[in-house]
């Protein structure tokens, strides 16, 4: 029997468990430039057990709810942070981990100006934009080694929004 | 007398000198995510002296052409990166080095889709969206230090598209 999930709002809340929320909610951390820009400083754990970050840019194709999810993956030695390059939102899968096994599956919504990063070693979701073209700068371990475990569900989980 | 300087295009070849242009143009790295998506990898040079670099969120007001820049300014420490959270262009000014003064002013706009990084070092203006929300993730140095050098010309640079 396939699994039924809910999407969620995305907040810096709920995803706690799992990662950052970046945005421009609230008071920025200082004003600059003569104060006409807010600086919300520092807002992602940036994690790497080795090596160096780098930027990508990834282009994904354009996925639709409800949406069948039968895969998840983890990056063991950084963390990874999607910054969406336009105001479209994308649905963030991610589970919590039970002795090498993802378990607890929840799937969020962003909303426009909501850039997220995962933790190091967080279960989560292929990036799945719901909107074209599907853009983001991606701040992650660019190294070479063994960054990449992933997880075939039996039985995909259904999101449904 | 006031200089004037004309707007050119956005390419990572006129770029160069001054930093990388990070977009999702041309043949991907690498497909990842069973083809759905295409990685164009490790985009940018980040290069940090010391410390920790980290991502941040500025929002900032907006600017509109014809604009007067009197100020530049260069970050000793560290490479800074700036990704638009919007498909709208920005403003980019830089200019050259000659012995501590920064000389030979250019202003680029971009395209959706480009975002930038400014090596290390490089006289730049500061950040100037040109359509709100004015929204940007920036990678850069977040450590404590001297880390920003201001340089105010007598005279300003008049900015026309």
């Amino acid at each position: 029997m396939t699994h039924t999930i809910r999407t969620e709002p995305l907040t810096p809340a709920a995803f706690a468990p799992y990662g950052d929320v970046m945005d421009a909610i609230g008071a920025p951390d200082k004003m600059i430039n003569e104060g006409r820009c807010g600086r919300f400083h520092d807002r992602a754990v940036l994690d790497f057990a080795d090596g160096e970050p780098g930027i990508s840019i990834f282009k994904s194709a354009v996925a639709a709810l409800p949406l069948e999810v039968s895969l998840v993956e983890r990056h063991p030695l950084g963390s990874q942070a999607f910054v969406p390059m336009t105001q479209h939102p994308f649905l963030v899968v991610v589970a919590s981990d039970a002795n090498g096994v993802p378990v607890d599956l929840r799937a969020f919504i962003t909303e426009a100006g909501q850039a997220i990063n995962f933790h190091r070693g967080t279960w989560h979701g292929v990036l799945t934009p719901l909107h074209a073209p599907g853009l983001f700068a991606v701040i992650d371990r660019t190294s070479e080694g063994a960054n990449l475990e992933e997880f075939r569900f039996d039985t995909p989980y259904l999101i449904k929004g």
